[in-house]
């Protein structure tokens, strides 16, 4: 803990002279009614000692140790969308500095230690997301990159609160965190429904104020194919709803990810196939296997048809062009829910399965298929996501791959199976969101434990992480966003947060602040339960 | 059927011309891709002659011989509305008359009948809202006042489409139209969320498009009083979740009032006594019965206080001042879900009870209460609705009573013993829209028969409608507008549409073009399943 090491001494004076409790510095969290962090920080320590904070003198400015500085355009932007978040669109103050008072905070100091602050990079898997934060007379947020300094950011202003005169205050506060899972995605589907570039955008930053760091594009499935190919143009322009209004373009994408990237998220694109792919047809000849009726092609089609060489062919440009498209270094390669009575009908591929020694086993084939295309992305360059429908059909995946655990049925044997093989994983199946009922379902969320199936530590490790998912069924821009927040937070915290923190109550009354705050920023979070909020959302 | 007499011979003559298939002409709908009307007219003719719209060219005018002129500005008003609708904001046109071609509709001709047209009016229960359209070469709107051609108008609207080069067009046309049920309510619950005027408005717009035709507003509750009495504002200063940001000022009030009118739609508030009250209670001393713990109070209160006289003195001034703010012929007046511990407790209440003799029935005790206000209301002139459980206690109601059948559980049972005893009722019990599930519960809601229990054509006829509700637990500004619409559109078309129309695919067909519409007209109306809308929704 390095944060005991270079903070201690400075806080114990401090301690001293404004009758800090310094017994229990490094224990959970202390309660106090104004703060309503979230997710909740794994070490946290507060005083009653309040500073004020006023707009016209107040600043985040980088330390002078920090390797980080003006030209870290990253970081440039994260402050002034801070400063935002705390004191609004402040119309044109004269600064006055002259007149700080004893009892201002005016200044938070950014300190990146690590000598590449990575002002232009992208986060990854292995990206430290720890930071330590110091409030006191001064304030100083210290981690290791721009990645950790933009989660120290996000707390330092959730400690930021609106006292009775509307004033913003902050109390005296020592932060030590991280996360407790490395991979905590938000998996959005743009095909069942076209999701325009603002709800995307809007997402990311909900996202961000909840510390999420991965968003799952699901971006194309069978009801369209939004994504405009530059190697593939027909793609979207016959398989999107509409080739103009229904798509996104090369710049449309590589705002998501800029937006993405600018809140330290990562943006995993999910192409799936061999099923869910009927969009692609459209605009790629023979791509899909004809099926038939008895003897005859119906002029329906169903999976990626594993026969041919052209559909390899095809992917390899296909694949080759989305690895440098999404600079991540993971794509998500689906391999969910293959119906195999298409493929069972066409007497094509009934040959190519005896050929094959297949026998009647057409998990064979699409293992067969899986893992050409396994190979083909491998020779990009990148690592590849599944469904957990590959893991259990034996496909041979690479060291790193990282399976995605969907199925509610079996899901603890499922994790001790998939991490048993040693392979990472992470968890989907208790948080598909789109499945909505009456009242407060977000504490079913809340209550998972990741980890609690049967296994070694070393088993344990492999799970990083989790994935609430909203399909797209019933959600688009009309009612996606108050849908997923705040329920999705609750994810957020059980993926971020001590394990130790499950206190459903004290939860709530976090929360209901959270989601406040959430509506404050302009996103338009759905209330847990009766109740309002100060500043109540100002949108339809 | 005046529309038959009056308009007949001119179709015929007409009809020659275009192939009209005359045959079927007061059949049910002709199924038309096109046409997406919701709710679906009473009897409705169409044929594939099809007319252009231009938005510098068309307009809608008042007839001559009609009784509203350019002095109506309900009418004026609504001529804007559905203009925009129609071709949205459009910029600038030159007028440019002279080069109207023969393929155009040029005009809409408005044509009010009765002597009073309504303009200054307010809709009432026994508004006549039926109106007859047809669409030629002109097009006529003839409607009794103006509350039938509101309803005609935005049928209008919804025949003009798009095509493919974006021009809207219309289909020939005979529409003769009416409600099956005089009351088509909404309810909206104020007081768990505040929702802001605007949330207010714009579903007041949502529900002219779906041509319902009441507002229930449930404006107080236990959680808060945001209606600011001009008579006792303490209740709103002290009973508000905040005094100026989370209430509803008496110009606020007349804006909602105003809003509704200039669509048809009534505006029933609801002061709920004598339970669910316990907001009042913060600004209104000795309101409230004090609870007891054994021999003491316990400094918590329960419903209203039926043994003082200042209760009813209370009463008699609120209600006053209510029953000249909202100008409706009706007020509901709650009285639900009494519970009656806090009463039991009480050893005032208690000595009360027994100089009434009503033993140990605290039911009686409930009614002597509503009984007395029941009077006092009715001396304001003001008829009354009120939920289920007042007639279920035997309280004496006015013959104009409207009897508000809520619970689910022997729903029919209870419409046939209200109607048994001659009081008017609407059914709200299958309606709770609050209710959310996965799936597409629209058709739950759609599939409901008013008229199904066993009763008499003189006790059928006394179901005079009935109301959609979405309770305020768990909706606000961020979440209310999507979660009402389209599933409270299935309720609409109940409501207004013949019996026979229960074909739930078709109702698919054209509900998913409805929603379309709604969130053209930027209403954030929630997708029904899979696909897209031409015109996404702009916002969040």
């Amino acid at each position: 803990m390095y944060f005991l090491l270079k903070f201690a001494p400075l806080f114990l004076a401090v301690s001293v002279s404004h009758g800090w409790l310094f017994g229990d510095f490094v224990g959970k969290q202390k309660e106090l009614d104004e703060i309503s962090l979230w997710p909740l920080p794994q070490k946290f320590q507060s005083s009653a000692v309040a500073f004020k904070l006023s707009p016209a003198r107040f600043q985040i400015v980088h330390a002078k140790e920090s390797s980080a500085g003006p030209g870290c355009s990253l970081l440039e932007n994260a402050f002034r969308r801070y400063f935002e978040y705390m004191f609004g669109e402040v119309k044109k103050h004269e600064k006055n500095r002259k007149k700080a008072f004893d009892s201002d905070l005016v200044e938070l100091t950014v300190w990146i230690t690590a000598a590449d602050p990575e002002c232009d990079g992208y986060p990854s898997l292995q990206t430290d997301e720890s930071y330590e934060l110091s409030v006191d007379a001064s304030a100083v947020l210290k981690a290791a990159n721009v990645w950790g300094a933009l989660r120290g950011l996000e707390t330092f202003s959730q400690l930021v609160y609106e006292d009775d005169y509307g004033v913003n205050n902050i109390n005296k506060t020592v932060i030590s965190d991280f996360p407790r899972f490395a991979h905590r995605g938000i998996l959005l589907d743009s095909s069942r429904h076209f999701l325009p570039l603002k709800v995307i955008l809007a997402n990311l930053e909900a996202m961000a104020i909840n510390k999420f760091n991965v968003f799952h594009w699901h971006i194309v499935d069978d009801p369209s194919f939004p994504y405009m190919s530059r190697t593939f143009p027909e793609l979207s322009q016959k398989g999107a709803y509409h080739p103009f209004t229904h798509v996104y373009t090369p710049s449309d994408v590589k705002m998501v990810i800029e937006f993405a990237r600018m809140r330290g998220i990562r943006v995993i694109p999910e192409f799936d196939t061999p099923g869910h792919t009927e969009s692609w047809g459209n605009g790629m000849k023979d791509l899909l296997t004809p099926c038939y009726s008895g003897s005859t092609p119906s002029g329906t089609f169903g999976p990626v048809n594993p026969i041919l060489n052209s559909t390899y062919e095809f992917m390899t440009q296909f694949f080759k062009e989305i690895s440098t498209v999404f600079p991540d270094a993971y794509i998500h390669l689906g391999g969910d829910e293959v119906d195999f009575s298409c493929w069972k009908s066409n007497p094509d591929v009934r040959k190519f399965m005896e050929q094959q020694g297949f026998g009647t086993d057409y998990s064979k084939l699409e293992s067969f298929y899986i893992q050409r295309l396994l190979d083909i992305v491998a020779a990009t360059k990148k690592g590849y996501m599944v469904w957990q429908e590959v893991f259990d059909n034996g496909v041979k995946l690479k060291n790193d791959t990282v399976v995605e655990v969907w199925m509610g049925n079996k899901m603890e044997e499922e994790l001790q199976n998939v991490t048993g093989a040693g392979f990472t994983t992470i968890l989907s199946a208790p948080w598909y969101l789109d499945y909505i009922s009456y009242g407060q379902d977000w504490q079913r969320y809340y209550k998972v434990e990741p980890l609690s199936f049967t296994g070694t530590d070393a088993q344990k490790k492999l799970v990083i992480g989790g994935e609430a998912c909203l399909w797209g069924e019933y959600v688009d821009a009309t009612n996606l966003t108050p849908r997923l927040w705040p329920r999705a937070s609750a994810v957020a915290e059980r993926l971020w947060s001590d394990k130790s923190v499950t206190d459903v109550g004290k939860a709530y009354n976090r929360l209901v602040q959270h989601r406040c705050r959430m509506v404050k920023r302009g996103i338009p979070a759905e209330p847990l339960f009766v109740g309002h909020c100060r500043h109540e959302y100002k949108g339809l």
